[in-house]
């Protein structure tokens, strides 16, 4: 779905990240998701310095907001599963099938974006400080114990539960970093590999994409 | 409301943990809602190692498990939404205050929750490590950071929106933790101790540190 400066659906994403980033920052779920819908959104893209008020719409001083309206979202889970309510693409009819592609939603962004971004946080972020060797080999363990316990669930489904989700999307978005997905096994990395292949993720990245001026703003 | 052996709600809790962790064990989240909503439940507590078929329940071998007829959920906040979503106890029932209390909800368990367990791991799980000292630092000034603009948020409010949510019951739960809080502005405080000061909490703390056995099992 190109992006149209007249939808009714507004994503807040940066104007500028380093190169690392491209690819990575959070509108990229919720772009992802609008896609799979097929519905359209405009950008707001933030340049410089954030003003004060951004806080008042995101109180992290992040990327993603969203607005729809009287509503008005921060939190990337929080985003995605408004808009999985929307309809069944993301989130099925039945309330066993809602409320496990729930759990896999909040397990992505709490049992394993915490050990993933504390692991990223200590072996990349922090990788001049004297203490990142020892901090990342413990928190790349606890790390690659729980991608492993990913994968034991998975086993060799193709997604989490008998059909994608918004709980697949967020967990696919949580750990394709590589440096994440380095430490997870084979069939997790099949598992990435399959959500990436997926038409609305290609279009949700290569719109971030394209979002990026050159230079910083 | 007490625990009834006849609840068709059954919470799946820890039967022994250290006394560090009694009162912050997961569970009491889900307690937690269950108390706001005068619902009963009954408890199944684990006793000494886990069984392998426990991950089939529990991807990660944590608790909470929730059971509820044919809905099997996993996730803190997975269940404490499908509590909330039973009456407008703790969502409320206009689409922009549910979505508001919702996006709270993310927030406590990805954005707050992440770097805290990420310093808490640091400064106190690998306390005897050689790279204890500096990554608590780095670790213990991001969460403060986090807690600072939680704290810009609140200003002088109550509760994150205009009453008590899921959201707050969940960010009350993931920063009161004594480790965690003394990184906290003082209107922050002030904020979890109104928490804590609910009936329903106390009621839920009580029964969470009842079913503790002395010795491990």
């Amino acid at each position: 779905m190109p992006i149209d400066p007249k939808s009714p659906i507004e994503v807040t994403a940066f104007g500028w990240v380093p190169d690392f980033a491209r690819g990575q920052v959070r509108d990229l779920r919720v772009r992802w998701a609008l896609e799979e819908l097929g519905m359209a959104y405009r950008t707001r893209l933030l340049m410089g310095a954030r003003p004060a008020s951004y806080y008042r719409e995101q109180p992290w001083g992040q990327v993603p907001v969203f607005k729809e309206g009287p509503v008005e979202l921060f939190e990337c889970g929080a985003i995605a599963l408004h808009i999985a309510e929307k309809d069944e693409t993301l989130l099925p009819a039945s309330e066993v099938g809602r409320k496990r592609a729930i759990a896999w939603l909040f397990a992505a962004l709490n049992s394993i974006d915490g050990p993933a971004m504390a692991y990223v946080s200590a072996a990349f972020f922090h990788a001049d400080q004297s203490w990142s060797a020892g901090a990342s080999a413990a928190f790349g363990e606890q790390l690659a114990q729980r991608l492993a316990r990913l994968g034991d669930w998975l086993g060799d489904k193709e997604w989490l539960e008998d059909r994608f989700t918004v709980g697949d999307l967020m967990m696919v978005a949580t750990i394709r970093g590589p440096a994440i997905l380095e430490r997870a096994p084979d069939n997790v990395v099949a598992y990435v590999q399959r959500g990436e292949a997926r038409p609305a993720f290609q279009r949700a990245l290569a719109a971030q994409l394209a979002d990026f001026a050159s230079e910083p703003t």
